[in-house]
């Protein structure tokens, strides 16, 4: 996130905020010393196309960043319909954060006109945190020639100079790119891409069905991310004691975030997770609710 | 590095050069615009108290970085008594890195007067590489809260808020900290500190007697590394081929760093390894080579 606003952004850098993570890279524009505006709608409602369009008809900007899924309200924004906007403003950079989706839901990066799209592996990756991919387009590297150097550690053509001598600029993490490369063999040889893809649709589908049922879904219909459920706890549940019993069972979900903690909680249903892992789950806390 | 000069200079940085590494804290500064000059001497010479002190008169820094243990030579500065130096200017901070050193080497930071004291954890910590540690003073905290912030990764005092609640402030590298945890616990319940010291030192005397016995040491004398020895090929050996007939017994030695390729090379005796593992390579290189 640091990397693309250091590098991309000679004019001012526009940062779509929807969620704690989005507000947390305009944070991260903004202590960079980078000019930039906000574009700020509440949480639980999703960036929209036209939002976009209207904001860079006034031309004074050349990069746009967007958390593709909120991990802080299982919200995923319009992807394709914001990038079909960005693609009509040929110097305007596109930054997307895709942490919690890339390798649980397509991206076509080259198709969307993406420059850089990042994730850490953590997530629908199934990997040990501790480091982060993204991919960077070929214009991004030459904006990043072009503005005043920031740092030494996030400096893209650096990285690049090293990465086309299969190096790294500095000594990198090193058992997470052998575990990387050991479950890209498995996703994209084992499991195949397609159905990974279409197995998160179906877990996304079952809990979503599962909260629609007993509670009510935080996002609005429509742009509830593939990835990730957040539920409207409107049955005034106690989720730190829900947690406390799902512990027993060494399964877990996860609170709110932030000022959501105890008025929602998120269902992870991402990575490795399979389909009988969600089934078992939302049984469990049926009966532990006694629903 | 990049945190160290990022938050801690307000005037001017004065980087100590006498190495790859050292030469890389001096590119860090300037690529991160922060002002500073550099002293560089050859790399077989340590940086000498006297040279800090001259450069320090002048009233031109309030920073100064200096690498204690240059593993691209094998050469350790004269930590002590460049810190009696820099204490006499009670505005100048003290920027150490250790990478090599920390935890193989007794470092008493705050005795030394070392505001920020860096190491990578896949030297002397034997452990996967991935994260770094750091010790930094309230001094430095202070200051950068004064200096212009510039990033939000390397941002110290937000890096320490996040500390104070032991949290993070972004989803660390995990299995290292679990790995670091497990690992201190060794180091200073079961083999103890000061042991840990004793044997890198008595590892150290063993190779740089063999060293001269058959070759030459590269940096000046009473300069040599704890931690690793930079060996003069003296003999023209090809120090590649050594190297692919010492893999064959699952070992292996680093060649020298940049320039100083094939014209030196450099035993590692840090971390884990044994007394015995040193005997046994040193026997085995002597077989391969007929000393």
């Amino acid at each position: 996130m640091e990397a693309a606003v250091t590098n991309g952004v000679k004019k001012k850098c526009l940062n779509l905020v929807n969620g704690a993570f989005s507000k947390r890279w305009n944070k991260i524009t903004e202590m960079n010393g980078v000019p930039c505006d906000v574009l700020s709608i509440e949480w639980d409602k999703a960036i929209k196309a036209d939002m976009v369009e209207e904001k860079l008809e006034t031309g004074e900007y050349d990069a746009v960043t967007l958390v593709f899924n909120e991990t802080s309200t299982g919200l995923m924004n319009p992807l394709e319909e914001i990038a079909n906007v960005v693609k009509n403003y040929p110097d305007v950079l596109f930054f997307v954060d895709a942490v919690s989706a890339m390798a649980g839901v397509k991206i076509e990066v080259d198709k969307l006109g993406i420059d850089m799209c990042l994730a850490g592996v953590q997530k629908c990756f199934s990997l040990p945190s501790g480091i982060t991919v993204a991919s960077v387009s070929e214009r991004l590297l030459k904006r990043a020639e072009e503005v005043e150097k920031r740092s030494y550690y996030f400096n893209l053509p650096l990285i690049y100079k090293y990465h086309l001598k299969n190096q790294t600029r500095v000594t990198p993490a090193i058992s997470q790119i052998f575990a990387l490369n050991a479950q890209m063999d498995f996703i994209l040889e084992k499991e195949g891409l397609e159905n990974r893809f279409a197995r998160h649709e179906r877990m996304a589908h079952i809990v979503q069905n599962w909260a629609r049922k007993y509670f009510d879904i935080y996002p609005e219909k429509g742009y509830e991310s593939k990835t990730l459920t957040c539920i409207k706890n409107t049955r005034g549940i106690s989720v730190k004691e829900l947690n406390e019993e799902l512990a027993k069972h060494y399964v877990r979900i996860s609170n709110g975030y932030g000022e959501l903690k105890e008025k929602t909680f998120r269902i992870a249903h991402m990575g490795d997770t399979q389909v009988q892992d969600i089934y078992g789950l939302l049984s469990l806390i049926e009966e532990i609710l006694d629903l």
